[in-house]
Order: C-alpha cells, then sequence, then structure tokens
C-alpha cells in the first residue's frame, strides 16, 4: 500500500535494534484518515472471505480494527491481557510471550463472543515474531470458528513471524513489509521496492 | 441518549457489587455501528468547542475514541500504561488508581503529541469513581493544552466522579447516567427516567 510505505518514510523513525516507531500516525497518536484507508484496502484484500468478526489483541490493535470494521459491517472483539484467569470455564484462553515487555500474558476472548459459525479476520498493527498472531489463531480454534485471512498493517519481513504464518496456509496479508531498516541514516526497504 | 439506554436495559447485565457488564456491545466485543452514533452525539455535543485532539487510555477507550474522532476529523492520541517510566523527559506522566484491578499505573502520553495550542476532547467508557479522568486532565494540563470537554459512554451516577469532574468547571456530557441498579432482577435506573 503505497500511502503507508510513503507515510513510513516521512514520519517513521527506525532506531537500534531494528526498531521502528509509528507512533506519530499508527500506535500512540493515530491518523485516523490513514486507518480508514487501511480499512478499504483490507476491504478489497479480503471481500471475499465473508467475515462475520473481526478479533484484535488490546492495545494498540482496537483503534485500527475498529475503523477496518466499518467497511466489513461487523462487530469488533478485542482479546484481553488478563491479570489471571478466574474466570475459567468462561473464555478461551492463550499464553502469548512479548519480547518487548519481557513477559508471557494469559490472553482471553469470553466464549459469548466467538463461535463455531464465526469467519474471523484477524487485524492487528505489526507482525514480528508472530507470537500475539499464534496465540490469536489458537483463541480462534478453540471456539471452533475459522481464520479466513490476517491483516497486517506492517510487517517486519527479516523476523520469522510472516513465514511461520504463510506456512500455516492462512491467508495473511501485510499492507507494508519492511525487509531491512538503517538507524543510521533512517532509511527503510520495503518488499518489492525497486 | 435513548438508543445506548435501551441497549444498556437490554444487553446489560447488573451483577453483585454495582458492576455493569456491557462487554457485548462496547468493551470486548464492539458494536460499530452503535459506537457510530454515539459519535454523532458527542459530535452535536461538542461541536462548538473547536477540537484538535482526541485523547483516551487504553484500552477500551481506544476504539470508541477512533469512530469518535471520525465526525471531528481529528487524531487521536491514546495515554498508555507504562511497565516502568524509562523515557522520563520525553513523556508527561501521570498515576492512575485503578479500583478494578486493585494497583496504581504509571500513564504517559509522550510530549510530541500534546501541545499548548491543541483543545482536547478526552473519550473514554466509563466514568465511576474519576481517577482515570482526573489523571487524563493531569497530563492535559501538564502539556499547556487546555481540556475543552470530556465525552463519557456510561457514568455511574452513584460514584463520585462526575460531581469531582463537573466541580472543576469542565464541560462533561454522559450519555447514560445510571443512578442505581438492582443484580437481583437486573434492572437499571437511569437519570432522568420517570
Amino acid at each position: 500500500m503505497q500511502l503507508l510505505k510513503d507515510r513510513i518514510r516521512k514520519d517513521g523513525i527506525v532506531k537500534q535494534g531494528n526498531v521502528l516507531k509509528v507512533d506519530s500516525f499508527l500506535n500512540h497518536q493515530m491518523d485516523i484518515e490513514l486507518i480508514n484507508e487501511i480499512g478499504k484496502e483490507f476491504k478489497r484484500l479480503f471481500e471475499k472471505e465473508k467475515i462475520t468478526k473481526i478479533l484484535t489483541i488490546e492495545a494498540s490493535g482496537i483503534g485500527i480494527a475498529c475503523i477496518v470494521a466499518q467497511y466489513f459491517n461487523v462487530p469488533v472483539v478485542f482479546a484481553k491481557k488478563a491479570q489471571s484467569i478466574n474466570i475459567e470455564g468462561e473464555v478461551f484462553a492463550t499464553k502469548i510471550e512479548s519480547f518487548t515487555h519481557k513477559k508471557t500474558y494469559d490472553v482471553i476472548v469470553s466464549k459469548k463472543f466467538l463461535k463455531p459459525s464465526d469467519r474471523v479476520l484477524i487485524i492487528d498493527d505489526f507482525l514480528a515474531n508472530g507470537c500475539a498472531l499464534v496465540g490469536l489463531i489458537d483463541l480462534v480454534i478453540s471456539s471452533g470458528a475459522s481464520v479466513e485471512g490476517i491483516g497486517i498493517v506492517i510487517e517486519k519481513g527479516f523476523q520469522s513471524g510472516g513465514e511461520i504464518i504463510r506456512e500455516m496456509g492462512i491467508h495473511l496479508e501485510s499492507l507494508a513489509i519492511v525487509d531491512s531498516m538503517n538507524a543510521e541514516d533512517g532509511t527503510v526497504v520495503f518488499r518489492g521496492d525497486k
């Protein structure tokens, strides 16, 4: 998605350790106009999948998922990072390791909101090692629903998550795949760039 | 807002301890169509305030704030619950006590995203004791920006938050104010009900 790549080049900040900061437009301050364009693009890419529900994970996926959901006319469900699982039995639960925060979360979705008949589109802002996505896929499978697609705003193509998910045979679309970045001169190379 | 009150009566669940669960349409599963109507109503209520930015706090406020922001054509900034404040100097920070989770969070907003010229509308799903809101107001004041309004979806009118905020002279609008609820028969009494 050219608009997104242009914006990453303009306002993204490359930091040491392969960190790409997009907090001025995507995950701290949010440019709603840009995210609407992202919503239209996901609609185009997943139009045929007869999506009934959009699933994401708190926190930074929620706003994107809500804007995207308008183009599919379906509800959003966001998985919660649980303090403790004391609602056993009423929820689907999984564990997700966060490398950013160096801890493991219990992540839950109420059984009321994922049903075997649901055709789920998973939406998230970033895909790196894929831990969060694998956890979300696990929640959907637990419910008997199907993962009909995964829409990612920015994929770090040099990490393994994208490959893991694609090898599962899931329809994954990333609107910008970063193949490399350089913290010294701030440049970003996207997959498909000449 | 009648549509919202009707929905709370229909799908809200009253639990012991003055807990009102609205997780089927507002803060776990999200009914985007309803939230669009909420957005239109906030636009009507705060139309004159020349809002330049919407501020909320993760996690459940984010989706609502993003949908609402579309009616104001402004960006959303969400305050983050910090793991630790190791970015001192670059952020406005405050502490917010959560009674639900029985802990105190450091809450931060990057200094890049709140400027003295900003006219801020704060959006959140619930107002009870007001701790989260007072923290967000504190962040805005730290930045030199002005709080032009606060839009709340559901206020627990029998808790002190609403009174505290209104006594500050801030333009607070709650779309549904619950004056009492009864866990035994599941009834909810809204302010203004006959």
